[in-house]
């Protein structure tokens, strides 16, 4: 297979994508305005079906409001540890597949301004539409906790993956 | 806002995330072995929830089998004009905000490789899975069609995007 060093260097793209892991501990300083600034307009330009960008994008900073945000969740503690996060609303016609799109294009970004994150499940929809004042058919899901990460912090050691000879079929499963 | 151009070389990644478009029409010439490892390897390193990696992809290349998988969905026009195309299998406890994960990062790397690539809706569950061969409980309901781009081709002209105005929120919704 392919690793990411032999693609030389216009591939930093490549190898940031290969490379990109979900930290869960950061610094307690909050994002630089610009820093933040960017990371919203990558989820901005993040395509969606039929271009319907079916989304909005709630900045959580205040630390109350994440505690609220945590308790619609099983494993939110990144959101605690976090100095942002940015809560992933579907409106009534989006869909999960776009918010993954629009999670990932996040996270990359983030990376690439220097920026650490982690996503988290919001196990309890209801929690997090009262939580964020969500109205009717308009639902949350996910968030994308960010920061900077704390010195030392790493991905999780069960971070290995598949080998793709389990994962990849040819023409038909 | 931030504007990709204002944030120097080092951000080719950052560049890259917010050029990325959707593209439709494609050379026939199949991918190279290369370009197509690269980006499976891509996929399998993509994150998911609890790194359960509740996924598989099935590269389809065969003429006749590419036309089948067109009739799931209800815009696979892309995926009659490309060499190939994953499909992307949600296996039974998978979910699909991985699988928009996935596709972004299939996407983006086959970017940084020179490939163009668009997101296809299988609309039609049964007949993808009829075509793919899966078995109970599992799903296919996305497929990103892969290939160098034609000449001229280019993103569609309503691709423009919200303003962060209308899309962010501070706290709550």
């Amino acid at each position: 297979m392919v690793s990411a060093g032999s693609l030389g260097g216009v591939n930093d793209l490549y190898r940031r994508i290969l490379r990109l892991r979900a930290i869960r501990d950061f610094q307690p300083d909050q994002l630089s305005d610009d820093d933040l600034a960017a990371i919203l307009e990558a989820a901005r330009w993040t395509g969606s079906s039929k271009n319907q960008q079916e989304w909005a994008f709630v900045v959580v900073q205040d630390r109350e409001q994440k505690e609220r945000l945590c308790r619609a969740g099983h494993y939110t503690k990144p959101i605690h540890n976090a100095p942002t996060a940015i809560a992933i609303v579907e409106e009534p016609a989006g869909n999960e597949f776009d918010s993954g799109r629009l999670a990932q294009n996040i996270m990359l970004a983030a990376d690439a301004v220097g920026v650490a994150s982690c996503p988290i499940t919001l196990h309890h929809r209801d929690v997090a539409a009262e939580v964020l004042g969500l109205g009717e058919g308009q639902r949350c899901r996910y968030a994308v906790a960010l920061g900077y990460a704390a010195p030392g912090a790493g991905p999780r050691r069960i971070g290995g993956r598949k080998p793709l000879d389990e994962l990849v079929h040819r023409e038909r499963y």
